[in-house]
């Protein structure tokens, strides 16, 4: 038989293992693993490692973000930026305008990304309204249709649920067999905060950090947990950030309850201190919860090494810093409530977690790809279609030089934002071809071809990670 | 090209994912995976779910257990129950009869298995002399000879070791990168209860278990990890057996060490209960550590949920009950000092694992396959020869038919023993057919062919798992 | 000297030990202790023991109870009942009724009580408005004029407090040194629960418990303790019920943070099934938290034992059950969300206790001093006058009898509950006589003399208990 | 009546709090405390704070210490010492020398402390040898005449006893009701450690520390404790230093065993690089376990705050620094192993608490006086004689100045150590008389009178403090 693609050679890294054999792609999907296949095409894996292609569970695209601002990638060059970084899928977050149904969000939103994609994509919903039609119609319907996950904020006005809501959306979730995720931190006790910083005229970036410290985002996690519990659901922690968190899901595994948790690079390489640089800089660092300090690494890295953490994501929300809209406008050097609030990372994800987890021996390949691909397709219902490198599954893979060394510069990369925040950090291993069910998207740091992404339908999560 | 077995239509496993394919097998090896390939052999796999042949690490064969004391397996029987059971790979432990030098026991160990076994096989060392040659000369030589593993026991006179000789021997360890396991009970404590048991005229069979309570695990498992931490060595505790033992395990990882913890079919399915039967028959279920109340079922579940077991082993240890040196001889009903030590578990290991944890829902196929197998190939330096279905590895496959229902009977098993402590055991998913590097060893519960099991040199454990 | 009345004889009992001496009382307060005191009038107390007069820092007297409810104590009732159970002292709540300010509230509250009390009073507030004048005005004022405690609930409609407001009152106690206590269920929940219980039908008085199940307790709990760290405030846990509970006090605790807990009778002595008693019973047991499962009791026993409970406290909030606004009217037996929420208990506190506790050697008779007076006085402010038998103190002493056994019956007891949850209760240990300030109050277990009680005003609570 | 002595117009401190009264002080026993008592002599204590007497039931004197090595103090200065630090009770550990046994050795220390102590004193005994005759006849009977308290080693060559001879140990202390003291170090890792020193040629002072690391003292605190709860007995583990052994504290009292804990000030103020110190003066701070890092203090403070310590001793074990067999002696130069094992304390422990914790705010008195006396008095039985000021109790008493700043001064000292470990250390707040049964004893910080000190019998533990 001769595959339609072959790629040769390379280290073929599954969560199972890795060995060497080629790989022999047919329409668009892995037709075969095995020694000498034949291709029309051939790719010369020889040196590399082949990974399943990188999917980034948690970004934001395109997505409000308040009065006047402006997310600084749209689904072109948020996911032209993806692929540049090793990643074949994306999972953004779909929020409803003000005034609009959660369905017409979804169908806006659909609107945006077709066609114009260069990984395929799937949606997480953001549930921020709680009347009857949204969750006893609109709801069920899209869970039904696809969309079996959803988040829930424990803060920021406008998004933020009551333990009231949080609980009847889980009843939903419970009914419908969809997977709740939560950005656990305590608005009131941020609010208050807030209110004694202004008070005390403490206005400057490095505030955003203080007045969301460690026992804000502990309090809400621990209160996450006991509402899914309540509720007699399973539940999904993001973006954990330091090691009081990190034990509270370590004990309620201990009390027997099912809850995943996930985690990202600014929390194992970013400090809260990154938020006090120079000038206005400190800005740049601006994104929740905040950076901690560099004795919550190894707490975070523990987590990542013994498997409290299914899932390493990115949490991508881009903003520009020279922009009348942006971290440097005139509102945010007036107050760092203003300060557009998140950081780009959907495209140094998977080398920084390569060059300081697997090169540095902390991580194995194996445990690199379920962390960055397998966990999130089965958790998020896109397994087997996706997130593993195995006959019958999309051809999605990057393949890696995992002897390539440079450092990250915002020159090199593809998002919309106008810097990095890992500007200059030393990456030893980077992905330098992605190919989407079979086609090369990314060569060398650069994108391929026209987009090609799809919207991908889910199946209900799969809890037994 | 032609393989020369084909195995067709199964549901593959992996630890990454499961999928429908062919697997192509050529000189022993698997040499594809893909759709449609061809064989000079076919075996159908319809219906069937394809499993990376078991691995035991934790058996015993053919191994002195104390004057006229006979264990029931030989490698003959031992490996045939084993493949019956849907393993290929079994590492017993090679322990020197008094008078031999480790070297010595392991030539002595490897006469008795070659040729007569049904599995492939490899040894673990029991280290119970510390004396300069030992550990200076015979342990290094034999880990660099690939027996790469070695146990320490804290239990048992003539094999237990004080601290100072765990210390001395991890330091070994350290410096040639072997894996120790230990054996996790406090042998003073053991004999202090046991001697006022024997004041107290406590001599049956259930007294095994009062004398071996909880915090006697408890400790030992606790100063097991601290020597490990004191000597700076990465460890495996072998055969947890309860909630308190696990936690200790879980809260030294919290503090950043690197623990490796197995546990086996007894401490999920028997209680010190059983040890209490009528007759004599709580003779049959007498083994270190003995089982607890089903109290601690469910935390011996969770952490094996969880991911705090890496492995699932047998710590199969036969002897017969109707036997002058068995388990209901004389001296046996005179105390329980004296009934052999162990139970058969080699052959039930997989099925009631499977129909416990992956038919009840509790673990994925996947996670099955890691603490079935891959991990046990990982841990003890066969990986990526042994322990997984993927491009280059041995052949090793187990096909399981989810759906067959059928009781444990001792009549249907093939070790040296005369029962099995799961008599009448339902279980739900049995592996109908056992291939070893390509070829067929059990079909429909027989053994088929002559022993054709090799054995295996090792390299170093991988820790990362 | 000639003292007023002299004590002879007793086994004399303080937090730091235990004496026979005779206790010296001029002018109301404790002039001398030694040997071979002097006095007018002499108190036999040979084969009694002298212990400080109980204080019970959490009844609830003359409350508004809701629309039609009347609570079935006023001041004369409920501290008749208080100065028969061997208590000197009750801090009553004093809660504004809807339209009234803090401020009217008090001075209502100060006359219901003037002139009808027989022990000595003083009250902790309620906050449950958090206007301007409330927090900038009134409460400021009411902790300079010595009402140096109030509590916030996190549950009841009307009552609960927001995380935000629960911080904004911590933030005057903080800058007036007053302390905060909490009432940590987590209202949303509860609701939650109880809408669900609704549509399912589940009406009856066992519902009540099913509905603030243990995680409700334990999350609040743990969020209390954040929102105090994070305001930086001590805080008091008041009657708390659970081993998860206290588990989070542990923690915290252990984390540095300075909280204080306490736990009541009913945690150590009732269970959950009691409201599931025969007839409409159960109803005779509805408070909250509920009691829980026996298995809790050692938990609650282990922090008393250890220190880790303060206070032990009655929570004394009576009603009738044959009463037509009663925990048997029609509106109760309809839901038990009608059912008045409450038990007596502060006649037998002490006795449970005592026999509890001291006569069954759980409990040296200092410690008992301890949380039922000494640490009352010292975390309410009203050391060093109340709450030690010490020079200079109030002579508020109750002798007890440690021989007397009898069953607690409602027959026998003082307050205006028509039953007692503890009817038959077996109790060796009674108090024989109650002095307040050198006059008996009670006598072998009826009331003496006109009501003398008087108004404490307090000091800062003491932190180092 | 006229009182021999009379204190007037100090603050009295007891366990239960501080009051304002005089003492009366009759044939040696507190007769009375009240207001204007009579008495032939008059102390006048106005400004000045009345303490129980301190209790150091951690004291090392006369000690047999290795052959050629002199401990620096008799009963003569040790005591001297004492009573100069606010001390009136002295319990210091009874330790047969080779070839004697445990009753010849009480009668030779006996001996040894009559007529010559300034203190009162009462012997712990170390138990070294397990033979029948010490464990089945002379522990026994020692037990019955009043030595209730032992302690056991798990570290020093011929002290440490097997875990099997701790049990049997335990045992004897079951029957007899007596109180094991336990240190708490695994021997073999530290000789495992000083082996690989030796190895490495670190033979300085500081590797004292680096082979008695924290695990070192964490697991033999588990192991202690687990022995403890198999045999079904009480325990208290001395000189804790460090936050992980302190948590195996808290985690047993959780599970319901009854552990009590002391430290000493060495654990608060000193750390392991003051063994570090230029010249060989690092060997001042020799003493087992050794100061650890400055991060563990206040873990050591929240455990002395929120009671996990029930005792505060000084682990006086005095040695000379210039001296022949001292701790600059030329063998010690040689190598840390050689250095005297022990730092004088007796005469410095209570200013150093008094300063650090009361004046600064950590402690109450009424702990104070619980911590340094009165739980002394009740766990080792002498309580009510001892360790209170209260009527009937024996008029030990210390009268403390606490605003008197002087730094600890070698040269204010009354041990036979040639420096203190504290030189320089700042204190406010020192006893300014010492009043042992109604003598006075010390004043103004030099010895007073001739040495009166008697020698205490015992009763058995009190386990409820």
């Amino acid at each position: 038989m001769t595959h339609d693609t072959v790629i040769t050679g390379a280290r073929v890294v599954t969560a199972s293992g890795t060995t060497h054999c080629d790989i022999g792609i047919t329409d668009g999907r892995i037709a075969a693993l095995g020694k000498d296949l034949q291709g029309e095409h051939v790719i010369d894996g020889h040196g590399l490692i082949a990974l399943p292609g990188g999917i980034d569970s948690h970004v934001h695209i395109s997505q409000p973000s308040g009065p006047g601002i402006e997310m600084a990638d749209d689904f072109t060059s948020g996911t032209r930026s993806a692929a540049c970084g090793g990643n074949t899928t994306v999972l953004p977050f779909c929020l409803p305008e003000e005034g609009r149904t959660l369905r017409e969000a979804v169908a806006d939103y659909r609107a945006k990304a077709d066609g114009n994609c260069m990984t395929d994509v799937s949606f997480h919903l953001i549930v921020k309204d709680t009347d009857p039609v949204t969750l006893g119609q609109d709801l069920p319907a899209l869970i039904q249709a696809g969309y079996t996950s959803f988040k829930v904020f424990m803060t920021y006005a406008g998004l933020a649920l009551s333990d009231r809501q949080i609980l009847e959306v889980m009843a939903v979730a419970k009914e419908q067999g969809a997977m709740v995720m939560v950005h656990a931190e305590n608005e009131d006790a941020i609010e208050f905060l807030r209110d004694r910083a202004d008070r005390n005229g403490e206005t400057a970036p490095y505030h955003h950090a203080t007045t969301r410290p460690v026992p804000v985002e502990r309090e809400a996690t621990h209160r996450a947990i006991s509402l899914a519990e309540i509720a007699g659901v399973p539940l999904t922690i993001v973006h954990v950030s330091n090691g009081e968190a990190t034990e509270e899901i370590v004990r309620a595994r201990q009390r027997g309850l099912t809850v995943f948790a996930e985690t990202c690079p600014q929390y194992i390489t970013l400090t809260a201190s990154d938020l006090d640089r120079d000038g206005f800089d400190g800005a740049k660092y601006v994104c929740s919860p905040p950076p901690r300090t560099a004795e919550e690494w190894p707490k975070i890295w523990a987590g990542i090494e013994q498997g409290t953490f299914d899932l390493f994501s990115s949490d991508h929300c881009p903003f520009r810093f020279n922009d009348p809209a942006g971290k440097d406008a005139p509102g945010a050097r007036q107050s760092f409530r203003n300060i557009p609030n998140g950081i780009p990372g959907v495209e140094t994800r998977l080398p920084i977690l390569f060059s300081e987890g697997v090169v540095k021996g902390r991580l194995s390949l194996e445990r690199f790809a379920a962390i960055t691909a397998t966990n999130h397709a089965r958790l998020y219902g896109l397994f087997p279609r996706k997130g593993a490198i195995m006959v019958g599954a999309d051809a999605d893979i990057a393949l890696w030089d995992p002897t390539l060394s440079k450092p990250i510069r915002q020159a090199d990369l593809h998002h919309g934002s106008d810097y990095t925040p890992w500007e200059g950090f030393e990456v030893t291993g980077w992905p330098v071809r992605t190919i989407l069910r079979g086609q090369t998207v990314m060569q060398n740091g650069d994108p391929v071809g026209a987009p090609s992404g799809s919207y991908l339908e889910r199946e209900a999560p799969d809890l037994l990670l």
